[in-house]
């Protein structure tokens, strides 16, 4: 699902916008090659950037650059991008206004995400921060009985050492951070733990598991009568409830308080009602059985993923979260969102492709060093579109913005 | 996670082998632009359609195409498409030898699905059924009491004929399925379920939901005191438990019987291995909190989606699901996978744009009267990649295969 | 978890307090057997009951009594008995003041409860219906593949009319509900659904669901290679998602809603407060993957059904709900609860035991003709309970209570 | 759910039967007081304990011994107790053969899990081990903004010694194990972990965690806006998933392995069959949406806490676990249960009320010293119920078990 107000794709002449004129993106001329040139020229003036593949003046790519990417390679999917933004960010890493790109083809999502990008950069910007990280194999070893894992359980708590040195033989990047172990009849479920630097990190992640698990297979005092890499309780690719409890990729936690003015002038809504909205659909997902509940953080991540490279299938674990919206005291809105499980990574995977290492360097997050920054900007945008999905739908306007920006 | 095995994706010589060679996509230069010409031509051989904008012939796309699907438009995301297959399928809808594109960043992916697809062709083809289809909206209606929600239920419940003449007014090809409610105190949790034809249909259901909302307003007996187009119960964008008990989407399912000798020389494994490696994964998905329990679905069911002008983000729901697989008395390994929330469609959406509706057109799947073997064509994908991760991790060559393709 | 206001276990003196004295349990000594008596007296005279085997006066049991019961019988668990109430009750079913009996041993969990059937009563009354009911057996039937389980599935959904008839002539008190089927791979998992009368009916469903079973399989066109008589489906002593899109036992839903003077005075808290309080805490649970989202349900439920000879390892699957608390324009609270899967029955099972039958009777709720009665009122009484703590939590004398009356 | 094999509830004469007939509880005369009274005195010779009050020579119990455990007291639920067994346990705190006092009123339950224990017996006895302990209150506290949070929790961490500290000043059995903090937007849940040395302990977990928030709230750099003692973050009363990441009361894991003969014997049964019906009934309960994967563990740890003065709603949440019933090589059963969340005790709570205390010391765990015992005999009890159940499902006697037993 996912919504807009169509007026909000033009610029506000509204005097209470504080935004300097400057930074907006020109959004005249939608569906014209002129306009989306102008928006290119606009983008690569903010970023001092070369966005050729984006502009497709250079649009053809040639086959060595998929090597590692894809087997059987036949073209390229061309997806649409649009830019949500500016949207402001008061991040750890992630500092100032930024211009989000958004790979989609339903219509009225980039609008939607451009609306909340607006009231929450005029209410001073989004606040966020890195709490956590960590990307995790999860191998088992299985015994005859319980008597034989307890003495394997026993020894490999007192390998942790060495399995920080085989990370380091094994990674240039990887840093082993911790092995938790779980005892599930005679089946040892371990999670091995690693810091990925600034890549999303499954490859390394599963190179640097298997020579520890060969250590542990050479070294162990009792052998395992079976052993598998993944026993799949790692939540790779999978919905999961354990990422509220630990982390998986980056945990990353945001938040914005809008004025009752921004309410009422860009999100067109109503703070106490949003808020009723807020607790009703909360109430509604309990009884759905989903995990977390939010609004529809899967479109502006999906969104950005398909844009910068990620591994888009991550969007299975990562669209998991807790959005919450509440009336302030004086009529205004606090909206904060926490996502256990973002995936994301600035080198490595799809990153250094050409259209997608554009994407990220519209938000200087190409390369190393970049990850957190990318992650906390992951946060902020999908909390952007929470507000503006729950002012749409609390405001009953959520269905004319799909009937005019939508395929008819 | 994704695996493969790189001796795959080279042409077997094994004279085992029943497939036609006269089928099988070329394989060499993975890597190099006349590579990639090499499998257009065969696949507009094999078609005879005209694939101009995957090959690169038209590269260019005019912004005009893209009204509809998004808004600030800058440009193309360019992602890489490999091929998997052919896929034999036997499904009721999708009957033959298909060829599916995958739009991935992710190495091993397109060559692991592709391991999966040559056992299952050798096998005899993956039957395949959609045995259920449905999209939902659900508005809630809030009242203020138990005695105000009970009369206007009793009302609600008798309107379903007038639903159905609201929907047929509004959509050529929606058409009103069925009403259910849900009491949560004094709040009314109403499913509004149709049959979307050949679209994902979530704005055709917004649509229709919306002009049966506002005749109820109009008439029910007592009037809600609030009342949302979307509580957040139908379950979009959010994995949920519902799907198992209803359907979201289509509900597709699918199995195969692969021979130990296939087992053996296609996938390089043990069925024995396999099943018990399935039964210990299921066990650790359990207490992982994971809806469902498969291996990654989410990898080929993305990059589908991608490739065919889905709407991507519906993964967060789509990649649910159940695999089974087990051993047969004569060491065979019987594979099943159940969809209970595929959200596919080849009409609307993105399926119109360029690439997404040549990648459809390689499976005949593009335009009217499509969906249905869409669908079944997404779950026989899915259970190949099943096979190929299950074999790959029970028998120990994940890893290897990921060094091998893999990004370094 | 539990608690209480200590004073609210005597009278209070509040002019405010609209509740008929002559209605109120006697309170004074609480531990000895004076004040037993007392109660005992009281209850005995405002029911016109004669509770011999509670009051002590008939203690002794002789063990025929136990028949069906029990195997290896050596004697009594004596769980201490306390009253809860007048609870006024505004039901379908349950219309009228009435004294809960539970047991537990849990100090202050009766007082805590006590208190929130006061304040509930002094608002008028717990409003409550019964929505819906009907209990499960699951059967599965696993084929050989697809295309035998669709031939089966097929001619299953023409044999309902005679599912009716098996269930008439087996059973005096079941009757037929409705099939559903559901399809995983090659097995299917099939629904048989019945009324069970006022008992809580495992027993009589799992006779009735053998009896079609053999039907089925005597005559069905295709046999299956194996079937169980339950899969686990049914949600059987299983705490489960599925309850929320079906029923299991009976659906109770209830509601009240308290004055500003109520919460202050008798709960000595602030609807503002009890709001955030239940907001806040719907989201952490949210996060910890519970089903359902509520205070302390498992607590009042489970006093109630050892008291009353139900099946107790029901509440696994009974202690599953949703309760709200939301304050009021005037300052007031809205509470509600709703109970998906309540497992209860007023026959059969431990029912007809001497003192479980007796704290029936203190409800009018013994025998024939009284389950949906009861189950109205076990709705009623946890949602006291659920006021009761969230006043307790959210206004800070949670802790106070549990050190006055809890065991030191 | 529960079932039985009628034939097991009188003695074997079978020459394979290995256990020594002088433990063998006599089971004649189920329904008769001469036949309770034979087994009391066989229980009395057994354990040299004086249980007056289970075979009701001492059937009055005055009121004062209630204190602290009920309000409003008026007397005592009857609940029969049966005893299974003997059970041999080979644990790390419970080691011997064990006779274990079940209350409940459904019948064949009893007769069900005594004939599991005859086969777990047989087959050497059930090995056991508590991995892990420790009970949680989750206080949350709530600012203005994440700024705030941050500071707070940068102190919090560093004041753990001094929450040892509090705790050992508050109580003489809880010790402080750990904190854990979870953010969610502004909000910051915080989990308080404690060993409760043999008592179920949530009360001095509440006290001890209060004095911590009082402290807390003191000396906090930066106050919260607002703070609750619980969240309900940790579990109390609710069926979780966060169980199996962490432990709340005791987790405890057990397995035994069953050669053919017991099975086919005692079970009458066939291994190939049970590991079919366990795998057929996880994937299931993988669709049903409920919490771990098992038979019917509710009904024995019910029945066991009713007996034995536990927190009977606990059953919410400690009826999770996972069970796994696998075939061996030579056609026996390898059968484990893991259970991450075991509230129990055998100080404080209804432990040392009189037949409850008897009930404990029947199996030598009445006092200090003795939880972990009685955790480790819990799970056994509750795998000896798996077996049968199993058995019964997959082999077709369940129907009729509860035909015989069972409540006409």
């Amino acid at each position: 699902m996912h919504q807009a107000q169509a007026q909000t794709i033009h610029q506000s002449n509204n005097p209470m916008d504080k935004l300097s004129d400057k930074n907006q993106l020109p959004t005249q001329d939608q569906y014209t090659d002129a306009g989306k040139e102008g928006r290119i020229q606009f983008l690569q003036n903010k970023t001092q950037q070369n966005l050729v593949h984006l502009s497709g003046q250079q649009a053809k790519i040639t086959a060595n650059v998929v090597k590692g990417n894809i087997e059987n390679f036949i073209g390229f999917a061309q997806i649409p991008i649009g830019i949500a933004g500016p949207l402001k960010v008061n991040g750890q890493f992630a500092e100032g206004e930024f211009y989000i790109p958004l790979a989609t083809t339903e219509g009225a999502l980039v609008a939607s995400y451009n609306r909340g990008c607006k009231a929450a950069s005029m209410a001073g910007g989004i606040s966020t921060f890195c709490i956590d990280e960590g990307v995790q194999r999860s191998p088992i070893f299985k015994f005859n009985n319980l008597h034989e894992l307890q003495t394997f359980e026993k020894w490999l708590k007192q390998q942790t050492h060495i399995f920080h040195a085989i990370t380091q033989e094994r990674s240039n990047h990887a840093k082993f951070k911790q092995m938790m172990s779980f005892i599930e009849g005679s089946n040892l479920n371990v999670v091995l733990e690693f810091y990925t630097g600034d890549a999303a990190g499954q490859n390394m992640v599963t190179f640097c598991s298997y020579d520890i698990c060969q250590y542990v297979l050479n070294n162990a005092p009792v052998k395992p009568t079976q052993w598998y890499i993944e026993s799949n309780f790692s939540g790779d690719k999978k919905a999961n409830y354990k990422s509220f409890q630990h982390v998986r990729g980056k945990k990353v936690v945001c938040e914005v308080e809008l004025s009752k003015e921004i309410v009422q002038n860009v999100l067109k809504a109503d703070a106490y009602k949003i808020e009723d909205y807020w607790k009703t659909s909360t109430v509604s997902q309990v009884q759905l059985g989903s995990i977390g509940a939010q609004g529809h953080i899967a479109n502006g991540l999906t969104a950005l993923f398909i844009a910068c490279g990620q591994d888009v299938a991550c969007i299975s674990e990562a669209s998991i979260g807790v959005s919450r919206l509440e009336s302030t005291h004086k009529g205004g809105l606090y909206a904060s969102l926490t996502l256990p499980n973002l995936i994301v990574g600035t080198v490595g995977g799809g990153t250094a492709l050409p259209t997608q290492k554009e994407c990220l360097q519209i938000m200087d997050c190409a390369g190393a060093g970049k990850a957190k920054k990318f992650a906390e900007i992951a946060c902020a945008i999908a909390l952007a579109g929470e507000l503006s999905i729950a002012a749409a739908i609390s405001c009953d306007h959520f269905v004319s913005a799909h009937e005019k920006l939508g395929r008819k």
